[in-house]
């Protein structure tokens, strides 16, 4: 069980656009180039964050991405969220169903126990990662690397 | 991101080979009919049981699988990893490592503060997951289905 390659691409996405002023749209090819990403693909990321809410795209020759709200306002979740879809990562397929007792008209994947179990984990999961905003992140990557910031947006500024 | 099928396969295996006496020991065909599953591929999860402990084979015209520790030692977390394997659900390429400032030298999947926010998040997963026994799931089945270990014997028997 493995998530996409995309969802660290997105997360240091955002957390670049983080450092830049809020009103400046950066292209695909001008963020794919920062990590040296393959560019189409980095797109579908992209454009998953702006279904999400999380990017804005601007369209036009001084167009590209940037972020719709405040890092306050995007949590780790959301930008997993966006990239992984939102199902669970445990699949009750209902096997009761099949089973000794097993009735079709049960819905087994709220009565069955051992998915509730599953199921607790999976909340706990997304409880730490909602509890963990990309401005927090932000704040704690500037404690540790303060250079990080200035390098972010001189690496935009020459590309 | 999606676990296998497996999982699902693997809990209610287990679970139901705890309601057997600890010496009865099923083949592979009577644990995949119980709920009508292919038992090429089931037969593949119980191999992954065994070589993580969880069960035990016995070879022989009795043979068989049954569980190779008490119910109250055998976790939720013990089966996931059984079947899914032991690594984190995200992946870490270490994209920072092209990125400004990149060092080869640097781990970044031990100093990337994304990282370590996706692993704290992981690590709440496997705790909660850890945290249930099979034994408890058991006895909180039999608290709500009291009929379940009765039925599972008698599957089993009547095949």
């Amino acid at each position: 069980m493995q998530m996409s390659q995309g969802v660290e691409w997105a997360l240091h996405t955002c957390l670049n656009l983080s450092w830049l002023p809020p009103d400046q749209a950066v292209p695909t090819g001008k963020l794919a180039a920062f990590y040296e990403l393959p560019a189409a693909y980095l797109n579908k990321q992209l454009q998953a964050l702006v279904r999400a809410g999380i990017l804005s795209s601007q369209p036009g020759p001084r167009g590209g991405f940037r972020l719709a709200r405040a890092p306050e306002d995007i949590t780790l979740l959301d930008v997993v969220l966006a990239i992984e879809g939102p199902d669970e990562a445990f699949v009750c397929n209902q096997i009761l169903r099949h089973g000794p007792g097993g009735r079709p008209e049960v819905d087994y994947r709220q009565t069955c126990l051992l998915a509730r179990g599953m199921r607790r984990a999976d909340i706990a999961w997304r409880r730490e990662l909602a509890a963990q905003t990309l401005a927090e992140i932000r704040e704690d990557v500037e404690r540790h690397f303060p250079e990080t910031p200035r390098n972010t947006r001189a690496r935009f500024a020459g590309q």
